[in-house]
């Protein structure tokens, strides 16, 4: 079974409440485009890709009660534009929204209301069904890749952040991979770092392994290297905020270091992202700007201060791992490969391994 | 100004509460060896070289008092017997106890009750100084070591875990390098690991650089090799819970990944520890056992759960450290050593550096 953190019929949306996990599984009800735009101001959703996919599902959902009457146009327009300032900084809602919007233009032209409706839904439907196959196919190159290069049975995989279910419209990029390699009956182990300071592999990567029934141990970050020597990894497989044309991959922080430490003990470094995650006008990660998130992501957890107070903290939010450390290549929709071959293969120059 | 975690004059001992840091400072009066004991078991003073300290401590204070009456080696004896049995795998109170009760009962030969009793009183007040002046040491030759290597007015250290006036007599092994550096007006900023799971680097090296005012700066276990990267660090000073004949140690969980990330970036790696922590017995790190721990110290934090139920956990206490990583050297009371130097240096044949 693979977690549903969105649940989605014709008419109906359930998205699965992140702000009670890992200790409460709630499905919250979104009838309307407010709704929509709630949990996503709340965080009740987060993720990049399953921020654009809610707030469109929830507009998709509202049209198919009839919303927006005679001039739907309308509504969706005013409708996109505020689904995307819930959160600005998620660029995927933003392009979904440019997209979607010029598509309801055009069909408007030749389209009554309810066929326009219709067609809208139908664009949205076939968004989400495009990231979850988009996500399929990285899980299975992934994990195909990694079975490819090993003589052994089955494998142990160690992540970082949270890249599953809950980040996505479903299924998951790194931990897609790892879903696949569980479904194949190949995987012996799924190693997941607790990911400081906001612990999104202690709660989210853990709680959809657990649900999951994944063979599955949590570490703390500063364990991977031990675990690596010790304890047999296979690969290490991570996500990906933005890769850059030379492969540079921008990701959680902690992604660099782990990087280090699979070069040092031989172990293939991939990085999972679909090929909209990159970005082939940058050149390299020297250019990305590295964001600083609060210190009181350290300092404090649920509101208890757990760090000697007056201490100075440095945040920053991700890392660039440069590309000569990712061994294992970048597993794209389009196949595996290498960062030497990325600009190549996304421009149709390269066909997939 | 340094922290004083114990303070003793002739008659009167208080140690500074470490249940109550970072929040709150108070320093209890140890009056008895009952006292030692409780604040020992209770985990109010903790670091193997502290727990001895603080427990002979305790037993000098009631000999000042008279304890013992006319048989003071019956009451030496099952006071430090008692003491031991506090914590009976901190190795250093043993030894103590050890070394005390021969030194006590050759000098009961000769001197009577309170003679006697103030020779063990000068036996433990020795103890407390040589502690002291050792740490001195090590600060000193690992200050002047790292700087003699670089050409810069002031450095950048990284640590991790606490190694400082909170797990020693005072002063502090690896802290002890820093607070040198400090002390010379050299050290330009510390990074400190948060150290998880037991936050030892958030808790109380942090508290040990708020208190004496040092440029610090709190970052977690996974941002170390970003900062090596980007905030130039001129070397990583760790302690050590042992080192064995060939150099490789064994020390907090996350050493390990920290020297990895030190030698990708060219960073020197030392080891800060007295020559009582260094056991030649030992051939190599392979033969060390490495203790785990419960699961709850990653999945809770002040007893809130903090991880997905359900989940498997991993938590090795400490990892070791193979020689070929320690690039910097082990600095010891007796000077700084290449790990292939240690074990002729310990044995008297070779001159300190």
């Amino acid at each position: 079974m693979t977690l549903e953190a969105i649940r989605y019929r014709a008419g109906s949306l359930q998205i699965l409440n992140q702000l009670l996990l890992p200790h409460e599984s709630v499905y919250d009800e979104i009838r309307t485009v407010q709704d929509g735009y709630d949990a996503i101001k709340a965080m009740k959703v987060r993720g990049a890709p399953a921020i654009a996919i809610v707030g469109c599902l929830s507009l998709a959902v509202e049209l198919r009660a009839g919303a927006g009457g005679d001039d739907p146009v309308s509504f969706i327009r005013e409708s996109l534009s505020y689904l995307t300032s819930a959160r600005p900084t998620a660029v995927n809602m933003g392009r979904a929204a440019r997209e979607l919007m010029e598509f309801a233009v055009n069909e408007s032209m030749e389209k009554p209301p309810d066929q326009l409706r219709e067609s809208v839904i139908g664009w949205i439907e076939e968004m989400l069904e495009r990231d979850l196959n988009d996500n399929k196919k990285i899980g299975n190159f992934g994990a195909q890749h990694i079975l490819s290069g090993v003589p052994v049975e089955s494998v142990s995989i160690l992540t970082h952040c949270n890249t599953g279910s809950l980040a996505t419209a479903g299924y998951g990029t790194a931990l897609g991979v790892v879903r696949s390699l569980h479904a194949l009956g190949r995987l012996k182990r799924l190693y997941c770092t607790e990911t400081r300071p906001y612990n999104q592999g202690a709660r989210l990567t853990a709680y959809e392994a657990v649900a999951e029934g994944m063979p599955a141990t949590l570490i703390t970050d500063s364990m991977a290297a031990l675990t690596m020597r010790q304890q047999g990894v296979t690969a290490v497989v991570v996500g990906a905020d933005r890769v850059v044309a030379n492969g540079d991959t921008a990701n959680k922080v902690g992604t660099y270091q782990l990087a280090i430490a699979a070069k040092h003990h031989g172990i293939p470094f991939y990085v999972a992202a679909p090929s909209t995650s990159c970005d082939l006008s940058m050149e390299t990660g020297r250019d990305i700007v590295i964001e600083e998130r609060p210190p009181e992501e350290l300092t404090s957890i649920n509101g208890n201060p757990i760090a000697a107070p007056g201490i100075e903290v440095w945040n920053p939010a991700f890392d660039v791992t440069p590309h000569q450390l990712i061994t294992g290549g970048i597993i794209t929709e389009l196949g595996v490969f290498l960062p030497s071959e990325l600009q190549a293969a996304l421009t149709g120059r390269l066909t997939a391994l």
